[in-house]
């Protein structure tokens, strides 16, 4: 067998596969009702003009309108076929696919299941699309989804009601048919539009990161919604993330929270990634990540229509007509960490003009009722140099307000993105909505619903800040390779040599250096077990704490000497403080990453970890703390000491690009990092060896 | 003055004020577009009929259709007037309060601001009406609100829209007038009709209280949304929610959850009480406490149809059409702490002959693609002895399935509650919604959200069961009074009079009898100061641990000396553990309640607390620690110690109601209470004596 043609570059590819201008149906049947013909209607019935649809079914006899074969198809076509829509079992989707690949077809989809969800059969079905993909080029949707549909133009999915999806510029990409459908639908149900929805099933060859790129240049979508299952590659999904999130906002919906993975595994034959690190990173890449549906269609209502520029902390006005619902979204953007910030007295003076007395007008600025004012107090709000956006509710009330109006009259959405929130029945917001919507104005129904569709547009921008701006850069420190096993004298050595903090210490092979060590540092000091075999030391008794004297350092090395210390490691005591742990870890699907929090077990059981990639910047690492739930004790808590987050950024940054640097290493963990008045002291560090095999960690790709 | 007319029994009262059939605006003008004309519009075009309406205007010369006082309208209505609505300015509203009683008026509404909310003049004005509420009897609801309505039948609201709100059966009891509305709109646009909104606004008199009390024996109202900005009286809270949730259940949003007090004071008068407590406790009185509206929407859609009986613990099938939107939906109910069981053997061996081979039928139950079989497969999962409740999902498909007439045919609906998800266009989902309406089979519009409605179905028979079964109750312990202000050794005999285990000790007046402890106790040992005047004898250097010799001792003995420790407490070390805490307080707006959660500082920054009544179950106060965050530490974490959850209920009652019966302590801190592999030992105890001031605490009520 021999490639019948060359590959085409990617994009070129996927604009086969997602922009076709020629599908043909295999397994299209005469009788209605069978899979291949509710296909083919569906693309018939769905596709604008711009597309020609062709049933194919070998045992066709010719007058059945069908063809039997690509190739005929083609011929009538004039040009090979674009897209192949394989309805037919499983069992015959690689001879049907090769054959496709043959006929000069660019892409294929295939529709079902009984793939690598359904165990051994399957996987080697599964692998045989692969090595025909690998072989000949073409591109491949599926198996095991419903399909992919541009609302308006072309429609590749056996679910009838997609044609009632609102044609837009959002685009889904679903891991599952299934949430394809359901998002494209709420998305469209609530006035957001749909540019093109993808559902990916098992990914066999096309996964989100190609749509991810295609997406990029595609001018009908301006943001996208990302839901995600597992990850398979997670540095090639984060660098697509970060691509296009540089032109195009992306929101993204992580399904794993619970252990879902019994299902989760019998669905698409692949484990959830952890549900925490792909939250953190997708994050840290660019995309706003939400915990339903309902939130992603908030957000992308406004990220569809407005971006903010890239800034570290947008000021948002908040302006209502009622000040119950001012309450619901002041306390929901304070939660979500979105800056409300009070306005200067200039403003409030300006604003006292307009406004009735006693009225609060600090921001958030109430209007008390709504007035012929209203659209000189929004002009006001937003020209304090503190605002950056400004977040609007008021209930519908025709007779006295008509919110997109005052809106439009005051020319303030030209200055400023400004979203609005109105409650009232659907006829009367739908009519504000329909002329806010031609201003390019977002509405959102409820007051949460608004705060959480403007913290999206706060986050969009505060993330594109993070990732892009970096802090003064420091030489990057040259540090040496070190011998492994590493004890906690050379990690800690290691430490010094990479400028983190540690305490004065000695390493001791006997008694008499112990007692010399005693009289030399300042007291008191630790007294530990030196051993790289000994991980946890102690659990057997191999740290003593608080001694003073001779007399106690004695104690403590018969205690030492009991279970067998080769060495001794006397160490001068911290101030008290509060213990944080800071790791840099091989993740299996995301490669490098720093992990921070709280020392001690809590933490870790309740999951309160800041997670970054070891490509985190100096900017970004010196927020990360902020995540945690904890973060209050690390600003003065109870008259305790206050993080310097550039100083916990320089340690972040540097052991993530340590250990990304070094194969040989597959954690490094400092554990307490005791965060003292005077700064940052690595208390303990241990440095854990890449296995042997070929350096790679268990699980992680090559 | 006199007082005209004797107070009516309460309820008949708020009838007059919720429930009027006649209704006269003070204020009304006959120039339109003045608030007094726009509120009597709104009620003569929003009533059935069953209310007469009436315009008061002192000026008025009688051609303008108005009436010259309550009086004359009286006098024309046959007998005194049910609900007066002033629309004047605020410092007009005394002397029409008292006119109002006067003429025999049952009820007031009063919309403008001006009061509490507005500095002191404000305040002065508010404690008019609330003066002349104490004399007269009259109801007052507001004043700052927007007013109440009852869709179909009776409008007391200035806000036109109002009239499109679909009647139904949920009440809405909002803090504000405009939360009111925007709640109100919301669940009559999402299909849960409405059959009263009250806003509350500043409650001199009329408060969510006596809302609550009269609701449930309110025939129309099968559900309750509770929407909370501040708390008054606490304990009237939650007994009006214990027992209004018996008969109905309450959907609750709190406001607070930031730092939103400067702004909340303007608006109403009062501080937010303390979110996380407010929130904890409504939930256990019996609400569903929920975090957005939508959430509130979702869970109303089901609660206002279907509830379950009480249940430790219901079981929920969920039957899917599509497997991505069914891992959603699971991810969402197992975080919502929902069980989701396997389904027995036979119940998978009849499912096995209604799906095709490898579609996972364990529960979730997913069908693949749905087909004539639907119904069936819905009716074998729900007779699975471990389903209490169906949770289904599908997209619209009109050709392939009609999910409504699939639960008719079934039947299923008649042995389990049953709720949908549907996804799809607006139409196809309205006309499945309708059909399903009328089984009483409510339908949601997404994975969470009907993830949202089960949960809420779930929690709501849950909070049922933990509030009413106890287990096993004990003897009542009956412990003395203590002497205050008490010591560490005296709290720990207490703790031991009340069966709470606390390690061996002595208390020591001298050296000679530290050593005798020493010498009898099982080692090592702590010695600690003994001095009820020293609340934190760590940060003094009080503490010495792990003391084994008399050489130790005497050093231990050295530093309490030095800090002037009247007497030494010498005392076991218990073994290694986990650390928690348990404390009874008195907090200012709900009284005595009991607080835990793990020991350290991190968990009361983090905000992992868990927080009951004094009058807690036992059966609740055993499941209270699983609201924790650090919940997997008390379940043998890395081979750690178990947390009996019966030992931990007991301690926590018993502690809660000692501080309940003792008006003399503020405060009983057990911190730590160490997690041993036998049990919960007490290692510290502080008991706080109420400050001399006539045994109240700061900010409590008498």
């Amino acid at each position: 067998m021999t490639l019948t043609h060359v590959p085409a570059p990617t994009n070129t590819r996927l604009d086969r596969l997602l922009a076709p201008t020629s599908i043909a149906v295999v397994g299209a049947s005469a009788s209605s009702g069978k899979l291949g013909s509710v296909m083919l209607d569906a693309i018939t019935r769905g596709s604008d003009g711009s597309v020609s649809a062709y049933g194919v079914n070998p045992k066709s006899s010719g007058d059945d309108g069908l063809f039997g074969s690509l190739r005929d198809a083609a011929d009538t076509h004039g040009t090979p076929i674009d897209l192949a829509v394989l309805c037919i079992p499983a069992s015959a989707t690689p001879a049907a696919l090769r054959d496709a690949a043959d006929s000069g077809v660019g892409a294929a989809l295939i529709c079902s299941g009984g793939f690598a969800e359904a165990g051994p059969d399957g996987i080697a079905l599964q692998n045989e699309l692969a090595q025909i993909v690998a072989d000949t080029g073409i591109r491949l949707l599926g198996p095991n989804t419903s399909g992919f549909f541009r609302p308006g133009s072309t429609t590749v999915s056996f679910v009838p009601t997609v044609e009632h999806i609102t044609t837009g510029t959002v685009a889904v990409v679903a891991a599952s048919g299934g949430m394809n459908h359901a998002l494209s639908f709420l998305l469209s149900e609530h006035g957001v539009g749909v540019g093109l929805g993808v559902g990916l099933g098992n990914s066999v060859d096309v996964t989100n990161v190609d749509v991810l790129d295609y997406l990029r240049d595609d001018p009908s979508i301006t943001a996208i919604a990302l839901h995600v299952e597992s990850v398979d590659d997670g540095r090639a999904l984060l660098a697509a993330v970060r691509n296009i999130t540089t032109h195009k906002p992306v929101v993204a919906i992580v399904v794993g929270r619970s252990d879902v993975s019994a299902f989760s595994e019998s669905h698409t034959g692949a484990l959830a990634t952890s549900w925490k690190t792909t939250r953190a990173l997708l994050a840290e890449a660019g995309a706003v990540v939400v915990d339903t549906e309902q939130q992603l269609v908030d957000a992308l209502a406004v990220l569809s229509h407005t971006r903010l520029p890239a800034s570290a902390a947008p000021g948002v006005g908040l302006v209502t007509a009622q000040a119950g619902p001012a309450l619901m979204i002041l306390d929901e953007l304070l939660a979500q960490d979105v800056q409300v910030p009070t306005l200067t007295e200039a403003t409030q003076a300006g604003l006292s003009e307009l406004l009735p007395p006693l009225t609060f007008q600090a921001n958030p600025v109430d209007t008390g009722r709504p007035g012929a004012s209203f659209g000189a107090v929004l002009s006001t709000t937003a020209a304090d140099a503190a605002i950056d956006a400004l977040a609007v509710y008021a209930l519908a009330e025709p007779d006295a307000l008509d919110l997109a109006d005052a809106v439009r009259a005051s020319g303030v959405h030209t200055r400023v993105p400004v979203v609005l929130g109105i409650g009232g029945p659907g006829e009367a917001v739908g009519k504000t909505g329909a002329a806010a919507a031609a201003l390019g104005v977002p509405v959102l129904p409820s007051p949460t619903a608004l705060a959480t569709g403007v913290g999206a547009l706060v986050h969009d921008a505060r993330s594109r800040f993070l990732r892009t701006t970096d802090t003064a850069p420091t030489a990057p420190t040259v540090a040496p390779a070190i011998a492994l096993p590493a004890d906690e004298a050379t990690a800690k050595d290691l430490l010094d040599a990479l400028g983190i903090g540690t305490p004065p210490r000695r390493v001791c092979a006997d008694r008499p250096a112990a007692h010399q060590a005693l009289a030399e540092l300042p007291l008191p000091v630790a007294v530990k077990i030196l051993d790289s075999a000994v991980l946890h030391k102690t659990e057997i008794g191999g740290v003593h704490l608080g001694i003073r004297s001779a007399d106690e350092l004695d104690v403590a090395l018969d205690a030492l000497d009991a279970i067998n210390a080769p060495a001794y490691l006397v160490e001068s005591m911290a101030p008290s403080g509060v213990d944080l742990f800071l790791g840099a870890r091989r993740d299996p699907v995301f490669g490098p990453i720093v992990v921070a929090g709280l020392g001690g077990t809590a933490a870790e059981a309740i999951g309160d970890v800041a997670i970054r990639s070891a490509d985190v910047t100096r900017t970004a690492a010196a927020a990360m703390l902020d995540d945690l739930q904890c973060a209050p004790l690390l600003d003065g808590w109870r008259g305790g000491p206050v993080l310097r987050r550039d100083e916990f950024a320089h340690l972040a940054v540097t052991v993530a690009r340590y250990l990304a640097d070094h194969p040989a290493i597959s954690d490094i963990e400092i554990n307490p990092l005791r965060l003292t008045p005077t700064g940052l002291t690595a208390l303990d560090a241990v440095i854990v060896p890449t296995p042997a095999r070929g350096n790679a960690v268990e699980g992680e790709k090559p």
